[in-house]
């Protein structure tokens, strides 16, 4: 969390740090500046001071709800430097920096950077900043990074958000179900009042609406029927009509409004009926999803999880990218991430991962899943978890886990 | 446009491109891959030939409707690389980009990388790629880049999906337009039918419902008032009154829904009545927009667009960032910028930027304003515009520039 970063800077020996970047999402701007909406700024700390977040007068009321130091770069006198590099905008911020660090009274050392930008402007800026500055160490990590440590693990205030974050959008999925619940079977289809067809799109607006009035955005939610759900990441088509019996893989990671922490949570329904192929299936990965539950354990290896979902899936006959590393079908991803302000954080729960612990304060999903697109079909089944203060795993997703939405009326069709 | 980027890549002496990252939205990746709603994956491109878009198994159908080539890792053979790796991913992916890359033909020459992701991961993997890949030579653009040249001009289909944007934008500004004119003054306060005080945050919910209901979605607009507006980009505070005879910049920049184009828009508005001294520095500032307006020149550059308004406004007694650089008061911003993707594209209005060059096809912003936090107050006025096939400079933002909203109901009170 970030109390840690005092101490993950001394384990990789940093005098300092820089989160810079452009106007793109920023993960480690947003969560040292606690959510400031700036869109340009870099944040310099020093080893044991608390942080100054540089930015564009433009943003100063914005800058100043971080809580941290905040000065301009104005006062900074960037665009002296601006002038003085004759409009080279990549040599005025390595003179810039220099001024900065200088008033942080880092003359030398180690600085580690972070933070997100385009791919050709960072590497373009850090070869300058190595020989504009060769007083300073710049320490880059590819994995294991100081932001992703801290981020492993959540405070008090983050996980109260979480846990809003959860209670919304496990609020939204009822909504979902209930509306479905309601429509009228017509054939194979799903009809409104009117007799018009119910599409995917229109439980997507309906979805993206209810997040909304709660103060929640949709990053691209999974509603995909059929074939569709075969593939994990396939998000569904909008014009396609909901039809009965069809497996629906409905996985919705909606976020605070703006950006912000996210929560993650996946349900396969069928409307009406399910198949017996789809509900045995089902059985399947509820099992195994019971069994990755078991498996945790405190401080212990997250791939053991993983390990306990593979071997019960081969058991049953089912190819993983264990057993079958190229597979399209089975059991194809990972059984979890960590969650926070990304929806992919650490710690992972993947065999091909085995230095991620279970520790208090993670946030993490628990989702198995069986693929078989060329059957018509794909099955997952996904909950939030907190690693609670006594060290239990606690579901933030009651919301419950029936296969079958049952239709209030069906049409007085047989299956 | 993108029919140039081959020409580009000539004039740039590059073999091919890279265009990778995370899952940060990426620019470049959106606007090569067509918009495919991919959150993992890069795309290869030599000259001369299509793009291959390397994508996760998992994400294959959606990588599909990019309309280029797609292979997925697994027929790449990535996983074979992280193993022999050792789960290293950075050295993993510059085996796997050795593999594509001789795949496609290239068994060394220039190689120019683009695309957006953490700022440590794009450091560690370059300084990989140098030390593994030694037979390129990888070339990293820090201003005017590839991508930024080809986003300068828009093609037909791009101007289709942005007029379509700010038509909508347009028609959601002027519901909150009525949403207010329909409002009843209480005192210094607007009420509804209820008597409760009408906040900048309910306006903003309202906004956000309506461009959501239109297949957009807000990316963070502006609504401040008073002293808020003083500063460009305050956002406004969600739980302020309204009140009459106050300044309120309504900055409105709303893209597609799930990230594509947008559009940007501000208004500046009064609520019943206006003060003496704010119409009058509002005049000042529609001055300013017309001067803009008459200072294009097809094929001349942006800068003198820039220079047009800085005369004028430094000549009405105010100050500019080229008459007192360090000013937060006056006209403290540059005058526009080009829009697509990214709300801020080239071309630049601006005199420290002499570069930029009106050309047909640019998609640009004019927005003057004049910013007096200490008085309580700042104005803006923005329109985008095209310029279109005879090179003529056309609004896409038809909606009115009255400052003062009349209302239907000023609760009898005068000013």
């Amino acid at each position: 969390m970030k109390s840690d970063i005092d101490r993950l800077m001394r384990e990789r020996e940093l005098d300092a740090l820089i989160v810079t970047g452009g106007e793109e999402f920023n993960t480690a701007r947003y969560y040292l500046s606690n959510g400031a909406r700036i869109t340009h700024g870099s944040i310099f700390k020093s080893l044991g001071k608390p942080a100054l977040l540089v930015c564009n007068r433009m943003e100063l009321e914005e800058a100043a709800k971080s809580g941290l130091d905040v000065l301009t770069d104005v006062e900074l006198g960037y665009y002296d430097r601006y002038k003085e590099a004759e409009g080279d905008s990549i040599r005025a911020t390595v003179l810039h920096w220099s001024d900065v660090l200088l008033r942080l009274g880092l003359s030398a050392g180690r600085i580690g950077l972070y933070g997100a930008w385009q791919v050709n402007k960072t590497i373009a800026l850090y070869e300058a900043l190595k020989a504009g500055l060769a007083q300073y160490e710049f320490v880059v990590e590819a994995e294991n990074t100081l932001i992703e440590e801290a981020m492993l693990t959540k405070d008090a205030e983050e996980i109260v958000r979480l846990k809003s974050v959860a209670r919304r959008a496990n609020a939204v999925m009822q909504i979902a179900w209930d509306f479905i619940a309601g429509l009228r079977r017509a054939g194979d289809y799903l009809v409104d009042d009117d007799g018009g067809r119910i599409t995917i799109g229109d439980i997507k607006d309906l979805v993206r609406t209810e997040l909304m009035a709660r103060g929640l955005e949709d990053t691209d939610m999974i509603f995909a029927q059929g074939r569709d759900a075969g593939f994990p990441h396939s998000r569904g088509e909008a014009d396609m009509p909901l039809q009965v019996g069809q497996a629906i893989v409905f996985d919705l990671f909606p976020r605070e409004l703006g950006g912000g922490y996210h929560h993650d949570m996946t349900r396969t329904w069928c409307i009406g009926y399910a198949p017996s192929e789809i509900r045995e299936t089902y059985d399947t990965v509820m099992q195994a999803f019971d069994i990755s539950v078991e498996a945790f354990g405190l401080n212990k290896p997250t791939h053991l999880m993983q390990e306990a979902v593979l071997d019960y899936f081969e058991k049953a006959g089912h190819p993983t990218t264990r057993s079958h590393p190229s597979t399209m079908a089975g059991y194809v991803h990972s059984l979890g991430h960590g969650v926070g302000i990304d929806i992919h954080e650490r710690p992972s729960i993947s065999h091909l991962r085995r230095d991620d612990i279970c520790q208090i304060g993670n946030i993490l999903t628990i989702e198995p899943g069986l693929y078989y697109p060329e059957r018509g079909f794909g099955l997952r089944i996904e909950d939030l978890f907190v690693v609670d203060e006594k060290g239990e795993l606690v579901s933030l997703t009651p919301f419950r886990k029936d296969l079958v939405i049952p239709l209030k009326d069906d049409g007085g069709a047989a299956q």
